[in-house]
C-alpha cells in the first residue's frame, strides 16, 4: 500500500512500518498518530478507521495520506468519498470497513484501539491475516481471549499490549523463560475511593467518580478504575495475553501509578517496569517493537522527586468487582464476556444517574449468578452471551430502580 | 575433574555445572555452598580456595569432595595434605594455588569471592582460560576493570555479577539492546548516616558506623556503605561490567534496599529489579544462569507489607567519597586503583580508631590529588599504583594524626 507522496509525514521509506489504526480519532489513536508524525520516516499510515468524527478524520487524511479509511455510517462514507474525490483514499464503512482497515495490504501492525466488543471481529481479521496487533481494546481479550490466543498462535500474529500494565508485564517477561515465572503482579491506582469506607462508597456520586487522579481516560474506564473492575478486566486480559493461570496473577494497589506492573520469578526476583503515566510510552513501544523510540521530549521519571512509592493489598469486600472478575476468569468460557457486558450496562446506568455506585457490582454479580459458563469456538457464541448479559443487566437495573432499591 | 562418589552432594551428574570458588569460607562462598548443597544434582564442586580457615575448609572437603583445594600458607597446605591423605584432593597454596583453583579442569564457572586486589590475578587466569566468572570481588573491576573487560572479550568468558546491584542491572539489561539504554541507576541504602548533618558526621564513631541497617557484611564494606564509597566503587564496577560511560551512571538513595538497581531506556521506561535483601538470590542467579533456581524456601518480597519505597538524591557535599569515585572513573587509567587502595588504608585506620569518619574521604582525595592517572596494560602497573597509594595514604594518615588534625 503505497501512500501519496505529497506529505512528508505520509512518505514511506523502504523500511517504514505500515500501521493501520482501528479507532484513529480516539485517545490512543491520536497519541499514536502524534508519535508517527514525530518519527515520520519510521512509519507509514496505511489505513485509518474512525467512527463518527468525520471532520477529524479528514484532517488525518490530509496529514497522513492513508490508502484506506473507514467510518461507521454509510452516509458519512459516501459524503467523505465525494469530498475527497478520485485522488483520495478508498472509503469504506461499518463492520466490513473495520475489517478492510485491519487487513489493508501493506499493514505490518494494526493498532486495535476501538472501545468495546465491536473491536473483536476486525482484530481477529488482522490476526487471521498474520498481521501483528497492538492491542489497546481490552474487550478483545476480556470477551474473546481464549479464541484470540488460539487464532494468533495459529497464524503467527504477535499481540503487543498497549495498556500500560500489560505492556509492563510484556517487558518484564521479555527475554525470560516462561516457566521461571512465579506470578504476575498487576498494579492498580486504587481509584479515587481507595480510602473510602463501605458507607462512603454507597453515596458516591457520578461527579466524584469521574475525578480520577492520574490518567486522562474516558468516562467508562474512569468508573471502572473507581470500582476496580478495570483491574479485574486487566486480570482477565493478562491471563490470555500471557497464558498464565488465574492463581498466578495478583493485584496490588499502588496509588502513584509509577510501577506499571511486575513479574515475580521463581528465585524471588521481581522485575518491575516503571515510567511516567503517559500513554505515549507504551504506544511507542508497541509501534516500534523490537526497536525502541527515543522519547527524549517527554519528562523523565524522577524517583527522587516522586519520593515515595506505596503499595497495599486491594480490599475485595469494598471492591467486589475485582473479586467478580477473578470468579469470571475461573469460571472461564463465556463468563468473562457476561461480566464485561453486565458491567458496561451497569456503568452506563450509573453515569446516567439511574443507579448507585455499589450497585454496579450488584448488577455484574447478578448476571454472573444467572449465567452458566459455556465453552466457545466462535465469535457469535460470545456475542450471544454478551447480548444475554446486556438484557439481563438492563432488566435487573430497571427492576431495582422500579422497586426503589437504593 | 570427576569428584569422588562417596557423598551424594559431591556426585556429579552428566549435566552438573562445575563450580570452583575463590573465597570458599567467606560469606559469599558459604552462601554459594549452601545453595549448591540444596541443588546438589545441578552442581559439582571442582575446586575450593580458602585463606587461613583450614578447619572450615576441611568440613567443606568432607561435604563437597572437591578435586583441588588451596589455602594461603604453605605450612597449612602441607598439614592439610597429610591429614587428608592420598585419597584426598590435590592441595595447593598461595597465589599459584589461587590460580590452580581458578583454572581447575572441569570448572564451568569460577565464583570470584576473595576480598581485595588479591583476587585480580586468579580471576584473570580463569578469564584467560575462557571460564565464566561469577564476580563478587569488587576490587577486580574497580582496580583492573579495563584490563578485565578486554581479556574477557578476547577469551569469550562471561562475567556474571554477584553483587546485588550489578546483578540487578545485568537482569534489567537482559534481552535488551545496549544502544537503547539511557542510563543505569544504582540504588544505595544511604548507610546509617544518610540523615546526618556535616557536623554530626564529624563525630561518628566506629561502633555507630558498623551498625548498618540491612545487609550483613564485613566491617570494611559496612564502613564503605556509610561513606558511600561502596556505591562509588560500584559505579566504577558498573562502568566496566556494562561498558557504560560515567555520565550514563547515576546513584539514587533508597533506604529500604528493595529495588536493587534500575536501567532507564531511551523511551523513558525504567526496568527495576527488586528482591528481599538476601545474597542467596543473586548468587543463585549467577551459578545457575541462564537457568533459574526455584528458591521457594526463601521469604517472598511482599510490597504491600513493605508499604513504602522511598528515593532521594545522594548529597555529594556530605558524602564526598561518592564524588571522588566518579572523579576517579573520569580520570581513568590507574586512578580508580589509587582511590580504592587509599580508601582501604583509610578505612583500616578508621576501624583502628586512628582517624575520624570524614577523614576517610580526605585521605582518598589527597591520594588522588597527588596521583597522575596513567593508562595500563598489565596487572603489575596496577599493583604499583595500588602500592603507591597505600604508602601515600598511610603517610598522610600518620602525618595527620601527628599534626593533631582532628
Amino acid at each position: 500500500m503505497a501512500a501519496a507522496a505529497n506529505s512528508s509525514e505520509g512518505q514511506r521509506s523502504g523500511n517504514a512500518r505500515g500501521v493501520s489504526i482501528l479507532g484513529a480519532t480516539g485517545s490512543v489513536g491520536t497519541t499514536a498518530l502524534e508519535l508517527i508524525a514525530r518519527f515520520g520516516d519510521r512509519f507509514d499510515v496505511v489505513a485509518l478507521a474512525a467512527g463518527r468524527r468525520v471532520e477529524r478524520l479528514k484532517d488525518l487524511i490530509e496529514r497522513f495520506r492513508p490508502g484506506v479509511v473507514s467510518v461507521a455510517e454509510a452516509a458519512d462514507a459516501a459524503e467523505l468519498a465525494r469530498t475527497l474525490g478520485p485522488d483520495g483514499p478508498q472509503v469504506v464503512h461499518g463492520s466490513q470497513g473495520l475489517e478492510a482497515v485491519a487487513t489493508a495490504p501493506g499493514t505490518d501492525i494494526v493498532l486495535s484501539a476501538l472501545v468495546g466488543a465491536v473491536g473483536l471481529e476486525p482484530t481477529l481479521a488482522a490476526i487471521d491475516a498474520g498481521i501483528d496487533v497492538g492491542l489497546a481494546n481490552k474487550e478483545v481479550m476480556v470477551v474473546g481471549g481464549e479464541l484470540v490466543r488460539r487464532r494468533a498462535t495459529a497464524s503467527g500474529s504477535t499481540i503487543l499490549p498497549v495498556d500500560s500494565e500489560h505492556n509492563a508485564i510484556f517487558q518484564a517477561l521479555h527475554g525470560r523463560e516462561r516457566d521461571h515465572v512465579r506470578r504476575i503482579v498487576l498494579t492498580a491506582s486504587g481509584g479515587p475511593f481507595r480510602e473510602h469506607s463501605a458507607e462512603q462508597l454507597a453515596t458516591v456520586t457520578r461527579a466524584e467518580a469521574l475525578a480520577h487522579p492520574t490518567w486522562d481516560m474516558g468516562d467508562k474506564i474512569t468508573i471502572d478504575s473507581a470500582t476496580l473492575m478495570n483491574k479485574g478486566l486487566e486480570v482477565i486480559e493478562a491471563r490470555w495475553l500471557f497464558d498464565t493461570g488465574p492463581d498466578a496473577i495478583d493485584v496490588v494497589v499502588h496509588p502513584q501509578s509509577i510501577v506499571h506492573s511486575m513479574v515475580e520469578y521463581r528465585d524471588g526476583t521481581v522485575v518491575a517496569v516503571m515510567a511516567i503515566p503517559d500513554m505515549t510510552i507504551p504506544i511507542g513501544h508497541v509501534l516500534s517493537y523490537p526497536e525502541l523510540l527515543d522519547l527524549g521530549h517527554l519528562p523523565r521519571l524522577d524517583l527522587a522527586a516522586a519520593g515515595s512509592l506505596t503499595f497495599f493489598a486491594p480490599d475485595p469486600q469494598r471492591f467486589p468487582c475485582l473479586r467478580l472478575a477473578f470468579e469470571a476468569l475461573r469460571a472461564g468460557g463465556t463468563m468473562p464476556a457476561v461480566a464485561n457486558a453486565a458491567n458496561e450496562v451497569a456503568v452506563a446506568r450509573f453515569l446516567a444517574g439511574d443507579i448507585g455506585f455499589i450497585e454496579i457490582a450488584d448488577i455484574v454479580g447478578a448476571a454472573m449468578a444467572d449465567h452458566e459458563a459455556r465453552p466457545y469456538d466462535r465469535v457469535d457464541e460470545l456475542l450471544d452471551a454478551d447480548g444475554w448479559a446486556r438484557e439481563h443487566a438492563t432488566a435487573f437495573a430497571t427492576r431495582g430502580i422500579a422497586a426503589g432499591v437504593r
